[in-house]
């Protein structure tokens, strides 16, 4: 049995978590968002690389869902009071990440590289891929201004409006190696419950990437992360409404139909089956919410059992 | 009353908050070592500075007289679990200085613009320079292998036998901007306690600054880092034996005497206040042991009342 997963953050990373759980080390392959990922301070942090990794090595914060367990402030409060900006919460263990990420990629390391490095040191047996080792940062276009999508998400607290995305970079980004060959020889390739414009949709617009989903003969499956009308976390919802969508999770599925097989919404939205169904998909209602370690089991489970 | 310091680290740095505590402010200029400057992980780190501003900012460790009080480890420790070198000891309040400082350098800031700015927020209204902008490390050449001065001092706990001292890239660089003025135009300048080797030494060999010792109508003093035989902290009484030299105040008044007006030793040297003499300097012979804030600023009085 062979997986390959298409993650964000937080979300993404409670359902990898559960799937670890149930498949064997070698049978999980992870393929990150890093539209997100930004510098602060000349520090190269990946926020859904690093909620990925903290979670599957079990030191992520509970209560996040991202940063590490019990971290502590104390660098990010004398960054303070040298005058620099501190909107996005940097704990001191979690800066070591950022360190070393940094400066091995200034040594000349790809990101996939030292993305390998940072698993094997922590004790990770999931192979954990970035999308792509070029920098492709995700700019969201609003009603005010085109921000950088921390910018957007973290300092702005997602108060504009959305009028669009635009993934900077990405025609020219080539995915990261190990990326085409872990959908196409996959058995199965779970969509987690992630944002699909600005989390998943990076993923798919490396050239290549959605063409690999189209082509392989995995069963693609997709989570929903729009439960009744809402996202769980994050911004979805807003985004589909302020781009002239319903916020459901119908449009999540229309988003993906070009290749997907199987699409998994929550039990609250059973009344969605039929329209989704519509779409030319199988569809399973099932209890998506994962909010304990057993419920991430629980639907990691469900997933398992659709596949033939 | 115009005085400007020279000064390598802790002991230096315990001297100057003396003076600091007497002098008004703009009345101190200190120029700093930075020798012994290395990068860590990317991180660009200036031992000496760091503990001059923190000292004179009140924050740093009163035990060891580096690093900041009562700083954690977090980063550190992560870091080892990563599998990096964690020989040199980084509190996570301390990263904050290096994160800061290293981004700036890459944005193109002088070493010097840097240091102003981390005084500026750090509230010290002493005008704390840099030797030089250039990077100068010095090299320790021993017995075993030439190393870098960290290298030397905390990986290898100043074990290897010193055959010898090497200021890498010296004969290029520049006096850092307002170094030479602080020396031609002050009314004093005092060489704080430091290592004449490694921390006064690297100092003195940038070019142009031993001619504005020797041209300066500012009375020059030295206060001996070597009391009764020993140094009080580091290595500079066994590097002196092991380039057989004698290991007493003596050594440490010749290395100067070119442009020396001043000696200061400590009471328990009063035998050698004779042969000092003999090199052509005055002498005084007063209590230079600084274990209390009380004791720092009784060695600043002392040297303030030896001005003209």
């Amino acid at each position: 049995m062979k997986m390959t997963a298409l993650a964000g953050g937080v979300g993404a990373a409670r359902l990898l978590s559960g799937l670890a759980g149930l498949l064997s080390p070698g049978e999980l392959t992870v393929i990150v968002n890093t539209g997100d990922d930004f510098r602060y301070l000349g520090l190269y942090i990946c926020p859904d690389l690093d909620t990925v990794v903290y979670t599957l090595a079990g030191v992520a914060d509970p209560k996040t869902g991202w940063g590490i367990r019990a971290d502590t402030l104390h660098c990010l409060k004398r960054l303070s009071d040298l005058q620099c900006e501190t909107w996005f919460r940097l704990g001191d263990r979690d800066l070591a990440t950022h360190i070393f990420r940094t400066h091995r990629l200034r040594c000349g390391d790809s990101l996939t590289g030292v993305t390998r490095m940072i698993c094997l040191r922590s004790g990770i047996q999931v192979a954990v891929l970035p999308m792509t080792d070029s920098e492709v940062p995700t700019l969201v276009h609003t009603d005010e201004e085109t921000l950088e999508f921390q910018d957007y998400f973290v300092r702005r607290q997602c108060a504009p409006h959305v009028r669009g995305f635009q993934y900077l970079g990405i025609e020219t980004a080539c995915p990261a190696p190990g990326v085409l060959d872990a959908i196409l020889n996959a058995d199965a390739v779970v969509l987690c419950p992630s944002n699909p414009y600005v989390s998943i949709g990076p993923i798919l617009a490396v050239p290549g990437i959605r063409d690999a989903l189209r082509a392989t003969r995995a069963v693609v499956l997709a989570v929903s992360p729009i439960v009744a009308g809402k996202a769980l976390k994050g911004p979805a919802a807003a985004m589909m409404r302020q781009l002239g969508e319903q916020s459901c999770a119908t449009t999540v599925a229309r988003l993906y139909r070009d290749f997907l097989d199987i699409f998994v919404l929550d039990r609250r939205d059973e009344s969605l089956v039929g329209p989704v169904r519509s779409l030319g998909l199988t569809v399973h209602a099932v209890e998506t919410v994962m909010d304990s370690p057993s419920a991430r089991l629980a639907l990691a489970g469900s997933l398992l059992r659709m596949l033939p």
